[in-house]
């Protein structure tokens, strides 16, 4: 295998944000990026690709259309996934499309966890005499991060949104909750579901605020995704139900999973350790003995707090009005 | 009364870095700075002064102590508060001290409120002749911020500390709080307790932990404020009672006060709206169902979230080691 040049980083990063315009309407597959540059010390940008709807063409594919028959000789090849090495009806493996279009290099910013590649998307290249970098990009993984976790875990990315006051409430004593977070967090959220391939709510949430759970921002009110109930009850109509945080293993074709309350299903996922991102909004409110955002998550006992520590990595924030947000990722 | 020119604001916000070297050791007078400028379109700094332990010399007094009888003819004077028109035992009024090193200008960041000096201050400095500049500056007024409240509001300055998990918890279930914050965090509070004039605990705070209330911080052992207990019980030795939040009005000295907690004594002084400044530290971990931060704020009913909204801003945030630190500030 090749070694990695300077400059491959940065025509990752740039590949790992084509990848980003794939998500989420390339589901069930990967949203991958794809970057073909010229040969020689200063190269051009000759071709881009991403993941197409419904996840056919490959990112590959686009990127090399113009290129077939060793059309693209003496170029290099950026694509943040290994590309793939398994014929489907819908076309052809990526790597023999890119064995054909003959680059003389190809970087590649993770390896595909798929047990049909896992490697021999990258040994088919390398038998085609193209010289293969492999590696484990940051970038890369951050745009993949649904699919990596459903390919190394066995089961859908999940994020769970909180929107806070600065103390920690959800809502009144009361249970008022109209509103805690302004309109611009509001959107944020909405914006988040529509990247999302499933939303999730408890049984009781559910029942008590028949929460429409769409995307109502203007041109993405297709981009709803599929609607969760975590219940053990009566199946409520028009929505999938999951009896236990663990079963989101078995949905098919949803690669991550937005929960949104309340306390008992956000409580259920953590304790389940089955949260790989939090999403904190926090409002510039004080509430005091309002509602609490979670349960008990077995925390008891001396170690407690040494279990609780170290687990969780802030990785963005921003304002948003008056409103902050915060990401941390699950240390894993 | 003259008009500020290009440029006061600036080195206007240096005399107020100045200010804030006087501070807490010049308790219980305010921590005032003072700049001296040549003339001309490029002004040097000639001299520089900030009100000196226990209130005196005064900052006026020291930047012009060189200039003494018509010695800085032509020089402009930036000070960061009014200079007082109050002769005491301890030294004479600064706007003599002014008028008889005689600067072409002075300019001021904050009236004075003092009734004793109060816009007399600046009305002998024109009688001398001098031009007088009076902004409304900002950074003159965060320096001078404990000294405004209790002149304005006639009370010490309140600031609530409060170490939360992610999702505002204080501690565990069973009272484990032995850490919820880092090292970083920690120094941080101590540096806090540094620059108040008194730590409040709550009276079950005390009984139970007993908390050292001291700054821990080498070289600054000496600067730990004067400790409170808030309680209508018996009185705890070695510190001061306070029965009513609204009673630290009463307290002699003391222009600031730092709420450490615990629960019932932050939700006391929240609700008697008494709290200026929110210092919130936040870990990266989960706790559930652990202990709160605070009690009932008298929230409840439909307008509960109105009354919520608009009263605080954030007004600053840092990282501490893997915690974070954001700062908020009572919209009055």
């Amino acid at each position: 295998m090749g070694a990695p040049a300077t400059g491959d980083e940065a025509w990752m990063a740039a590949a790992a944000r084509l990848a980003l315009r794939a998500r989420p309407l390339c589901r069930p597959n990967p949203g991958v990026g794809a970057l073909l540059l010229s040969e020689g010390e200063r190269p051009r940008v000759m071709a881009r690709g991403w993941t197409r709807e419904s996840g056919r063409p490959h990112a590959e594919a686009i990127a090399l259309e113009a290129f077939a028959g060793g059309g693209a000789k003496g170029m290099t090849l950026h694509v943040t996934l290994e590309p793939c090495a398994h014929a489907s009806k819908r076309g052809p493996a990526c790597c023999d499309v890119v064995a054909d279009a003959a680059p003389a290099r190809v970087v590649i910013g993770q390896r595909d966890p798929d047990p049909r590649t896992a490697g021999e998307g990258i040994a088919r290249l390398e038998r085609a005499g193209i010289d293969v970098a492999l590696l484990d990009d940051a970038a890369s993984a951050a745009s993949l991060a649904d699919y990596l976790t459903l390919r190394r875990l066995g089961r859908p990315r999940v994020t769970l949104k909180l929107a806070l006051s600065l103390d920690g409430c959800i809502a009144l004593a009361d249970g008022t909750s109209q509103w805690i977070t302004g309109d611009e967090a509001r959107a944020h959220v909405h914006a988040m579901r529509a990247r999302h391939d499933a939303i999730l709510v408890g049984g009781g949430t559910w029942r008590a605020d028949r929460p429409r759970l769409d995307v109502r921002l203007r041109g993405l009110e297709e981009r709803s995704p599929q609607r969760l109930v975590l219940t053990r009850g009566v199946k409520p109509d028009g929505v999938t139900v999951v009896n236990e945080p663990a079963d989101i293993a078995d949905l098919d074709g949803v690669l991550s999973v937005y929960v949104e309350g309340g306390a008992g299903a956000a409580s259920a996922f953590l304790e389940a350790d089955l949260v790989d991102e939090l999403h904190l909004y926090r409002a510039p409110i004080v509430i005091g003995d309002g509602l609490r955002a979670l349960g008990s998550l077995g925390l008891d006992g001396p170690d407690g707090l040494e279990h609780a520590h170290g687990r969780w990595r802030r990785s963005y924030c921003c304002q948003l009005g008056s409103d902050s947000f915060t990401a941390y990722q699950r240390v894993r």
